[in-house]
């Protein structure tokens, strides 16, 4: 077996899978209009799920299926040397039901919401593991093909969340790939961790005149928002908050009976995370036991609740994980320059749990995601660099089965 | 001429009006049904106050008619002693167009949305004209019948307030009548000023982790409703304030670009008000500059815009006015209590201009104004009472002429 790019890139087999991949480039173009055409909304994975599913079948992967969360998985198993790799793309998009996901095309060019965030990774799944099985590649770890659920928005990661905490491979995964992006140079080593909240504030309400005097949950609002605006937060690891949408109340000359605001957490440092939200959670209390001390609670008293609306853990791969190395060298060899990006993705799930992970893309060019105005452009030469190169990368994770 | 209630009782033309409201009873039933089943919605008052325009027509009233702002006014001249003497009720509703105002009718009961507020006053407006017709009065001041606009909500008491500041009437009025409640007993003599501002706070905005630090309107609104909440304010002459309705921010993942927030301040003493008002003006630029240091501003600092969405002023009858000793008579010898009040009317405008303004009912039972089960009871030993006060208030006010 080898792990060493430079022998796998010289390997037949691996010059096999990249002439299987150039070959079936019009085909890898293809099948991202059809999953594009099939609406995802986040929630509403299942038509996509599906069809996704009917497109894994009739290669050599062992029990496609729909798990319990709906993530669609396929097992690649290898020669039973390192536990599963997996590599995975995510199925929703953040595009509403009645979104016109019709795709253009302008030569190389696609345009439709969610054509590169991230259809085009599904796309890549389907010709990786058509070129595997065109160059008969054996690995020594399985690779799990996973089409994931509930990547984007409140998604929260639902699907890698679940592969890695009730699916049936959740012991035996010691790497992770997520296809998501088209700009090849860009690898996801770091995760953002998040926590959101919906603080919502409540109290007896009242005339605003008749009953002045009456504790108003507003004050605890605006004393939890006011003291955030004083937080001293870590500038390494990168710390952040924000209060970002308000709302309640419901007339002029009313004290109000319920106010709220959304609060954003965020850390690279889970940590420096937890140490926030901590903080957040000593704030509400303090704020609205000071409203409660200031006003008049006789017709009742302020009460704060902090729903949480999100979580995303932090994490990190090592920065000298082979994993990385990987990444650099194939990219390397295929001409690209790795950069070494932080950011909010499926990678984090496994990150948090200290598993090697990167979030890595899929060779185009693209822009404007999470816009009507998505597009990706699959030029046959960068796509076909990039995809050939996050491959080698894959195979160098995973282990290349070299006979004799 | 008198304007002692004591003789303007035993007088036999009072008398006779008072037979004349016994007798039309029945009639001013009809009256309010038939002008409460008129929809007068906030600034949407044209099609009662051309039905009343009408129902004015025919009586011993000069220059019947619809000034620049919407009010019906019909002036009663009287022998040309003691300028004019005003009896108002407000033409417009609380209800927003479509609301059902249709009457339902259980024996003396009136049920609908404005029955009570304000209609019930327009009909006795009406009740008034015709008594004071048939007993053959004549008053020595003027007496200004008005159907005003604008008194609810937003309408901001701009029906009254233009009678006040540009009406045709303006320089000779001496003093003012509101007919606006059910209740006998109970007779405004100070009104609550209230100054009302949406107040948005805008900003560059940004993402919440990518564009950290950037200032963030919220804080500086956060900043202006924890200063109002640790604000001190007279008890008396009695001052409040509420951070009311809270809005603004478009994602959870952005630094808002606004947020605004509704501010309700009043007092029943203008300089109060005022005072207040300017120390809120104050907290807004200081929150403002302090969000503006304490943040990063390269993209776009943070302003904040003040907007009034209402005012009322503020003011007060003499406690030793005639006409409130005139009302506490009058009320007495019908067997009433007179209750000294403090509200938000139609008077506040009058009162602001230190002209002797008072607000009192019109003799029945009621309640639930302002939802859409109000009601009224007309029974008529009661509401005959209620009505024989009021009339008898207003002439001991414009003073009775009397032969001989």
């Amino acid at each position: 077996m080898t792990k060493d790019i430079a022998a796998i890139l010289a390997h037949p087999q691996f010059r096999a899978a990249c002439d299987a991949l150039r070959d079936g480039h019009a085909r890898y173009v293809d099948e991202i209009v059809t999953l594009t055409e099939i609406p995802a909304p986040p929630f509403k994975e299942e038509r996509r799920a599906e069809a996704f599913r009917g497109m894994l079948a009739g290669y050599r992967l062992e029990d496609v299926a729909l798990d319990g969360i709906g993530n669609v998985t396929g097992l690649r198993r290898g020669r039973g040397n390192g536990g599963i790799v997996v590599v995975s793309a995510h199925l929703d998009t953040v595009f509403p039901e009645g979104t016109d996901v019709t795709v253009r095309r302008e030569g190389t060019r696609l345009f439709a919401p969610g054509v590169g965030d991230d259809t085009q990774g599904l796309g890549a799944l389907l010709a990786f593991v058509r070129a595997l099985d065109a160059a008969g590649i054996e690995t020594e770890a399985d690779l799990l093909f996973v089409a994931d659920a509930g990547e984007e928005g409140k998604g929260d990661l639902r699907g890698i969340h679940h592969l890695f905490t009730e699916g049936d491979f959740r012991d035996r995964i010691g790497a992770f790939f997520s296809l998501d992006s088209p700009e090849p140079e860009s690898v996801t080593v770091r995760g953002v961790g998040s926590h959101r909240y919906r603080v919502s504030f409540r109290g007896p309400g009242g005339h605003s005149y008749g009953d002045f005097g009456t504790v108003n949950p507003a004050h605890a609002m605006a004393d939890v928002v006011a003291g955030m605006a004083r937080w001293q937060v870590p500038a390494e690891p990168r710390t952040t908050f924000s209060a970002s949408v308000f709302g309640g109340g419901s007339s002029i000359n009313a004290i109000p009976q319920e106010v709220w605001v959304e609060i954003d957490l965020r850390s690279v440092d889970q940590p420096a995370l937890d140490a926030l939200d901590a903080r957040l959670h000593a704030l509400i209390a303090e704020a609205t036991a000071a409203e409660n001390a200031r006003g008049d609670s006789s017709a009742g008293i302020i009460t704060a609740e902090a729903t949480r609306i999100g979580a995303r853990p932090a994490g990190e791969t090592a920065p000298d994980a082979p994993i990385i190395a990987a990444c650099d060298a194939a990219l390397a060899a295929f001409g690209f320059e790795m950069k070494r990006d932080t950011a909010s993705t499926d990678s984090n799930i496994p990150m948090s749990l200290n598993i090697p992970a990167v979030t890595i893309g899929t060779g185009a060019s693209g822009a404007r995601a999470h816009t009507l105005e998505e597009w990706v452009d699959l030029e046959p030469g960068q796509s076909l660099r990039g995809l050939s190169a996050a491959l080698a990368a894959i195979l160098a994770t995973a282990g290349l089965h070299v006979e004799g």
